[in-house]
């Protein structure tokens, strides 16, 4: 027994991790440092490429070292990730025209919100428009250069059609979930520049640094470059398509998962499984699978009812996934294991290398799952 | 503008990432040198309590720092997984008695030479027996204190049931993933010490530590003590529960989530939609469901097969689910968003507390997929 000797070595860990902890707290003074600088020259907070070969040196050092690359540059995204945080208490630049008005419609919205705060931390003055107010819209769309419609997905039709004249430069836009409808409706209220906006994140993302923001051109493209300029300045990544193809893409990702976990989770109410059990008894992949299904009931059921009712094609989508589950379990009872083999291969084919990256990468995650384990 | 301000604090940066990876290379020093010495002292690889004392006063310090301190915990776990992982590289002590040998039925398996490895470093003598050496089984488990099987689930039972004499006090443990039938074949086939494990990993983690193993209690369980102590060495968490218990929680937990992805890939197969343009609109929360989805397919599809036809009492669940589908897509249809609210509003109910953890859980691991997006 070395007793002793293991006492030592722990003590040399704690020194080694209290210096870590300090070096941390003088990496993320002097990133919040150049948050500053890069905010007063109007330089957009998340460079890719600069980023890249940062990780890139670090990963050689390491290698050199015999330290795995990947733990360093986790380790790193880690920190960095907390940096881009910081960067949300301070202001940005702004790249609209100056003393011109953004309004935003459903300011008292979740998604209002955040909105409202990120144009003001970037020097645009905010005028917030929610039930409570109606009676200062038309004086708050004087002289705006942005009129921004933020109201739940079953009211954005209906408050886009009531809007009154806004100056002929002003930027329409939305940020609902779906855009065919909500982008007709605007190119009818309003003449002039007109963009249909979907942010791909909750509203509670703590930074906009690396979000995806999905641009539906609607009018007038040019004159709404200022408004995405303004999103590349904040972090976000910008993707263009049509509404159309947007809706498509959009109803099949939403609408059918959101409706498979809404069941999944009320099949096992009704089965009334014993959910410590399972939890107790999950590995981190099935964890992560229940995780998935429970965390839509922590959430407002009003949004997912509106997303679901949002594209009634969808339903049809539904009705066949429901024939093809009961054509599946038909072949599990008929056909037995030859049968789900030979159709989960014709599947997997379909997948090709897809399957093989979802697997790598969920299993880095789940990596990341583990470590918070005790 | 403020050019060289800038070059200068990212030269400073530069030097301080440097030092941090030279910080963490020693820091995993000094850990495999306490793995060695827990090693030869026999002492467990990772003790719950440490862990946690040693990540509070390291959080406290980023309090006292103004740095988050989850986010320098999120840092140190990621170093202390690489050291658990480094830890497979050495020898672990050995708990069971000297010169016994360990037989591994199915040892040309992924869990068969996953055991082999770990059973060969901590120093008992092992053999291993597949298909290609079946008539060498007679002569392996003379003198030995463990047979261990790891075959293919459809053969576990017929596997058990052709073994040969076993010493009296041989350990006779199967890692099937299901626990009913193995166990009662396992009580029959040997009249000494009997045991289920289910470890609740694959074959291709890093390392053991924190894994968990579920033990099913076959017959007299205090001569099979020095096996649950080893895997304790290696860092597995143990977790007891009867076979009946065992089977039913994870053929919930199992059988229902496999075959309801593998319809969800089929689904999205036959709807033939573009699944790059799916993946590029992704935000992070859908792109983890769609990889939760795909990630099946890159598996071996007999795995699953196999899993899915170990419990025919499950395909009647999968029946009631499909029913379940079927009544609230009607629900949706004719109740309209009232009659989902409503159902949804019972079943966040049923899932307490849960949901909220859920949400929090799953966005703390979101954020750390986010951490690798460029």
């Amino acid at each position: 027994m070395t007793k002793p000797d293991l006492d030592q070595l722990r003590q040399q860990i704690d020194q080694t991790d209290t210096e870590l902890v300090e070096l941390i707290a003088r990496r993320m003074q002097l990133a919040q440092q150049v948050g500053q600088l890069k905010s007063q020259a109007g330089q957009p907070l998340y460079v890719p490429e600069r980023e890249a070969a940062l990780l890139s040196r670090r990963r050689a050092q390491a290698d050199s070292l015999g330290l795995a690359p990947a733990m360093v540059e986790d380790v790193l995204r880690r920190i960095m990730r907390e940096s881009y945080l910081q960067q949300r208490q301070q202001g940005f630049d702004r790249t609209g025209p100056p003393d011109r008005r953004v309004v935003i419609m459903g300011s008292e919205g979740q998604f209002g919100q955040l909105l409202q705060h990120w144009f003001s931390i970037s020097g645009y003055p905010v005028v917030g428009i929610d039930q409570h107010n109606q009676d200062e819209l038309s004086a708050a769309v004087q002289g705006a250069i942005l009129v921004l419609v933020a109201v739940p997905i079953e009211h954005t039709v209906a408050v886009i059609s009531q809007l009154p004249d806004l100056p002929a430069d002003c930027v329409l836009a939305d940020v609902t979930s779906v855009k065919q409808e909500p982008l007709t409706a605007m190119l009818e209220a309003h003449s002039g520049p007109v963009l249909g906006l979907h942010p791909m994140f909750g509203p509670a993302v703590p930074t906009l640094a690396k979000q995806l923001v999905i641009v539906t051109p609607g009018r007038e493209a040019t004159a709404a470059n200022w408004l995405l300029e303004q999103f590349a300045l904040w972090g976000c990544r910008l993707t263009e398509l049509s509404a159309p193809e947007h809706d498509k893409a959009m109803s099949m990702i939403q609408v059918m998962r959101h409706f498979s976990s809404f069941v999944y989770g009320y099949h096992l109410r009704e089965e009334n499984v014993e959910l410590d059990t399972l939890l107790q008894l999950s590995s981190p992949i099935y964890r992560l699978e229940l995780m998935m299904v429970g965390r839509l009931f922590a959430q407002n059921p009003r949004l997912y009812a509106d997303i679901i009712y949002s594209d009634a094609a969808e339903h049809a989508t539904m009705e066949r996934y429901l024939e093809r589950f009961r054509e599946m379990l038909d072949l599990l009872q008929n056909e037995g294991k030859e049968g789900f083999v030979r159709q989960f291969e014709e599947v997997a084919q379909w997948f090709g290398d897809h399957s093989e990256n979802f697997l790598a990468e969920s299993t880095r995650l789940l990596a990341h799952a583990e470590d918070g384990k005790t």
